[in-house]
């Protein structure tokens, strides 16, 4: 399998985010995508080619235009406010509020934010439009033909709204891919989300569309982040109305809940009959994982990419999440190698 | 005129705020009532008396059960999970997410909270409940005949709504005296809002209701926090409607332009005809304030009192905010002696 990979990951490379009351160093670092390539290379996983400039027209697809604009623009103006140090946003929209958009900068990040975990760098912008085309370009080899492929973008994306970002995620990655199929001509495209967090972003730009099959395994949002999305009373509206699967689990489980809520979830794929599949590929399931509850263990990856594979359908894996850094990559290959072996 | 005041504010004593992109030490810290109540005995401005008891029945009168036993119960929950570090929530809920109250502390503190500036404490729900107790002390002096009184409360508490805190906010005192006013049998009670920020959190308790008239004048929410309430256009709804009147100025102005407005929302407050007014009284409209960008001078403050006083009405003064701090005492007094100069 080939992998779609480029440095420009690296000008994503934040300060802090605020959790446990604290700002802490970034979980979401540069290191994760380190990790996996070296894996990749170490397990002789394929050639590992760099992404095709696509710009944003990809990105416009499933975000909207003045989103696309404040993300290009954030850093420019916060530094003009505040001087070079990451932007964060200080608070949002409580109940009752109105969404109008502000005109400094300080409001624009409240107005177009959901967390204080996703600090904006002077790298941002360019490090997450290079992440789109990384999925792009892996769009398109297996719209070309190829079996699998593994787009290892870095920022992550699965939590990216039409028009907010946060968990880390400023683009929707997959679902740009998912919908890169459609424009290239698939006529159904599923999207599995096997990140522990639920893919909130990715459920809410498909979530009034049929073509586009969601179907997120994830902690319950009674107990996790991203809390207010990822029920599972929520299977889509008007023509999406059963085309989006949400299957929460409670922390502490392992692949025995695991497993039983994939098989779901792979029969709901299969009897949608798409014609390419878009794996959201987060593996902080991960037993060790610093800011999650599931207990997978490295073996548990394997049968993942086994359950995907007996889909027989061509499938690009998106990297998304996963924290435990030092063994991302035996996880996150450990899944393509499930998925080929 | 006598103020009210407990050295139980000390009680909230938060470490750290997210502002500019970093934790800073909070703004919102005791030595601003310190200095606040120095000016007052300074001063000779009248008695300083301790809150009578009222326990939780005012504060349960504007805000919603579940909240009141979130704010009691939160910082334990916390510290089971987090250990003793002050609270913060990190993360909201993002457009087209789902408000349902989640079972983990974490989740709790995003549904109930705007923003990453409020830290919940060791001791913020005593500290709360006493600045509630403050004001009520406050009001019940006025009720009986007092032409005016000085609740000194700390923590403030314009920006907390019916079920949600924020802006170093958790009960709204000055919402609970109106409320109270209206209980001890006023047909009729005016709040004027003149800290820097918009009232959000007592527009929202009063918006559909005609026997509270709330007025704020504050930075432009296009410019400045709460950013999403607080626009011209806000004017009530249902019964409500015609009773809320919002002001708001842009930054950089002075005396001239806010005097205009002071004069709009008297000539309002007046036709309304109330038997009380309550003032949130917000210092941080300042030219040394450090988080705010009006241009009010020490004198400007003996003139927002001597326009209250022309009301003629008995006044509940209701401490709010104001980040200058050594300065706040200067300010505060100043409004209070125009009052009864």
């Amino acid at each position: 399998m080939k992998t779609i990979f480029t440095e420009d990951h690296r000008l994503q490379d934040g300060k802090a985010e605020l959790i446990d009351g604290k700002l802490m160093p970034c979980f979401e670092m540069p290191r994760r995508a380190e990790i996996v390539i070296a894996r990749v290379r170490d397990q002789k996983l394929g050639e590992v080619a760099a992404p095709e400039k696509f710009g944003t027209d990809p990105i416009l697809r499933v975000h909207k235009p003045d989103f696309v604009r404040f993300i290009e623009t954030a850093w420019g103006e916060w530094v003009q406010q505040h001087g070079s140090y990451d932007a964060l946003p200080l608070n949002w929209i409580a109940p009752g509020m109105r969404r109008i958009l502000p005109e400094t900068i300080d409001g624009k990040l409240s107005y177009y934010s959901f967390d204080a975990g996703t600090p904006i760098t002077a790298g941002t912008w360019r490090a997450a439009v290079a992440a789109t085309e990384v999925a792009m370009t892996g769009m398109k080899l297996v719209k070309g033909g190829e079996r699998g492929a593994f787009a290892l973008c870095r920022p992550p994306g699965h939590h990216a709204g039409s028009d907010y970002y946060g968990g880390y995620c400023f683009f929707n990655n997959a679902a740009i891919a998912a919908q890169g199929f459609r424009d290239g001509g698939a006529a159904r495209v599923a999207v599995l989300d096997v990140d522990y967090h639920h893919g909130n972003g990715t459920q809410e730009i498909f979530y009034k569309r049929e073509d586009v099959l969601t179907i997120s395994i994830h902690a319950d949002p009674k107990q996790e982040f991203p809390f207010f999305l990822g029920h599972a009373d929520e299977r889509g509206e008007g023509r999406g109305e059963g085309f989006h699967l949400n299957l929460p689990l409670p922390w502490g489980i392992g692949w025995a809940e695991y497993g039983t809520a994939l098989d779901t979830a792979m029969r709901r794929l299969t009897e949608f009959a798409p014609d390419a599949i878009v794996v959201s590929l987060g593996v902080d399931t991960f037993e060790k994982d610093p800011i999650s509850k599931f207990k997978l263990k490295h073996e548990d990856y394997i049968r993942i990419g086994e359950a995907v594979a007996a889909a027989g359908k061509p499938t690009l894996f998106v990297m998304e999440g996963g924290y435990a850094v030092e063994e991302l990559g035996v996880n996150a290959v450990n899944v393509l190698q499930g998925f080929e072996s």
